[in-house]
């Protein structure tokens, strides 16, 4: 039959990412490909209660249909929990989304036209990437160093969209911009015209101090600021929920949920409801602690390993002062992708760090992520341990 | 700040009745309008228990990020239900979405360019349209009888990229076309080279003998068939859990499921094992019987009710055979757009007939849609007298 597909299907991709992760299913692989959270984190016990708790009181409302904006409380939840975090906003400008996934294809489905420009992060979230490349845009990257994207780079920006950035312990780099670098690309966003599409899946997971307050409370969002916020409460409570949220301007905000009604009608309201359960008395002030000790804990576990195993090799590395992820350089005549079969084949999973990258070029091509996060620390160890094998004897 | 719309957004619109929705949420309004299901169906404790099970059996599984195509015994358990159904379809390919509407915005973003048609009935499902829309599609509207569109009518569709076709107990109109009229679509169809996308939301809700087979099962689906089929837990289930699915030709699923990944990486594993767990032993077998007989009597007592009230009137409506809803024609002098804050004063509320048509026409200005599955029937019989008054008065 003659289906004819639509000019941006040839923009959709297969996720590098989740084939990967297929291949590490196989039982006796220690993947450090996924960013899975340790299951171990999941707070089960408090879903079950929270669960039995909504399905006793509130079962009707939980079942049936449910407004596309989200449940009342959890939004008010969120705009209060945003306050500590000096984004200041009104409950009525968050948007509940099945998962922060959505809230970036429902952004590029508002925003993003064919040919229109989008600036992202270099290495930037391959996710986003995905999000956006169907609405069939082109990226502008913008060079970056350690500490995140340059202010001055953003010049290269001008006349995008927007620009999406993940600052706090960006995936897949690690990096955390300082206050400072924060409040130098504000100025710049501002300065140049630039609105800000900031997503933080991780802010919760830092190790020794929080990150300094995001990008959007500079910018602001309130009426019509020049930022859009994401968040989710899939690296806090459990991703399987797909629960997240969009903060938008007061006048962006009714073309996205429009979208949204037109996506999904609205994010399950039963998920909704036990989240919200679950964390309504201040369940995640005892809760993030314990995941960041053992996040922090892997953390170190994976750097040791990799001093041990891959520092004599020339392999350089960041080491994340929060999130999920390390990021690794390795020789220049290494080429991560083609290295991935043999580096499973010994036992052991990454992701290659060309995907990232909106524009791979071959001064990509010898990174890889690494998830310190998904397996416990002596699984680090033999997986690192591997890995320094597989790299040493490709490298003669 | 300078955000800038894609010109998709200016096809996104406020779901009327969505917003018709938030005016029926105040109390003592009795709503005919929502196509909600009766809350008294919802298996609540069967959920209980399913949710205690998954959450002590298999709670990291369950929590954790899962696969896109949706969790495998879902997909088996679609599969063989389909096949009783005559669709013989594998499990590989059904692609379990964040309710059915997810499923209409895959097929959106796979299939439709800018400038591209996709046909539909008219009436059709609002929901449809609005999930078509932003991808910029011209609408071409099937015109047809009372008991489905007409086939040669199809011929206005030839060229389109689909047809959006919704056999089973249709919302607005509760039609349901018969196995022989089925069979000229089909036939029409394929004359024609017109893929066909088929929802079915409501096949389950019938009342005296099961719809006939799907005109996927004529048109196969299989290798690259000419159908794609939709389904959804909503109604026999709970819509809240937004659980639905896909079954599209293999050479497209790997599209859909592509989309899939950038719009929600995957449906809430938790949610899809919880179903699972509900009804894999047969559930529905006994559960399905009891919606019907409860739909049944609700049926029997609003086509009493209009009988009683606005059959003297004028109005004229069908009496559908399953499903949820009653499509009633006033008096041509009313305009039930222009009549529904009256009724809402008077304290019952509906849809007017104008969204659900891709290009709204004067003639259409005397239709409306009534829920007969949401009250039960002293209320049916308090509304529909209410609307009987506000009309009569209308018409002076």
């Amino acid at each position: 039959m003659p289906w004819t597909l639509a000019r941006r299907a040839a923009r959709l991709n297969p996720s590098t990412i989740r084939e990967i992760l297929k291949v590490t299913e196989r039982p006796g692989i220690i993947s450090l490909a996924g960013g899975l959270p340790a299951a171990e984190t999941f707070p089960v016990a408090a879903m079950a209660e929270a669960t039995a708790r909504v399905l006793r009181d509130n079962p009707r409302e939980a079942l049936q249909y449910a407004a596309s904006e989200g449940y009342g409380p959890l939004r008010e939840w969120v705009a209060t929990e945003l306050a500590t975090q000096g984004l200041s906003v009104d409950a009525a400008q968050v948007l509940i989304t099945t998962g922060s996934q959505q809230g970036l294809d429902l952004v590029g489905k508002v925003l993003v036209d064919p040919g229109s420009r989008v600036a992202v992060e270099s290495p930037t979230y391959l996710g986003a990437l995905q999000a956006f490349a169907p609405f069939e845009c082109d990226f502008t990257a913008i060079e970056g160093d350690e500490e995140g994207p340059l202010p001055e780079a953003l010049e290269a920006a001008r006349g995008a969209r927007f620009m999406y950035l993940l600052p706090n312990f960006q995936n897949p780099s690690g990096r955390c911009p300082s206050a400072q670098r924060r409040a130098q690309l504000a100025e710049k966003a501002v300065a140049i015209g630039l609105p800000i599409v900031e997503d933080n899946p991780y802010g919760d997971l830092w190790f020794d101090a929080p990150p300094p307050a995001p990008l959007s409370a500079q910018l602001g969002i309130g009426e019509n600021g020049g930022a859009i916020y994401l968040g989710s409460f899939s690296k806090v409570l459990a991703p399987g929920l797909r629960l997240g949220y969009v903060v938008a301007p007061k006048t962006l905000y009714p073309k996205l949920l429009q979208a949204k009604q037109a996506a999904d009608l609205h994010t399950p309201g039963f998920n909704q409801r036990v989240v919200h359960e679950v964390i309504k008395n201040g369940f995640l002030n005892e809760h993030v602690p314990t995941i960041r000790a053992r996040y922090k804990a892997q953390r170190d576990a994976m750097q040791a390993a990799l001093l041990r195993h891959l520092h004599g090799i020339g392999c350089r590395w960041n080491a994340p002062v929060g999130g999920m992820f390390f990021w690794v350089e390795l020789p220049a005549a290494l080429d991560a992708t083609a290295l991935l079969d043999r580096a499973v084949e010994a036992g052991v999973a990454y992701v290659p760090g060309a995907p990232f990258f909106a524009a791979p070029e071959p001064r990509h091509a010898n990174t890889l992520r690494l998830s310190f996060v998904t397996v416990p620390p002596a699984q680090i160890e033999q997986g690192i341990a591997a890995l320094g094998r597989v790299f040493a004897q490709a490298l003669g």
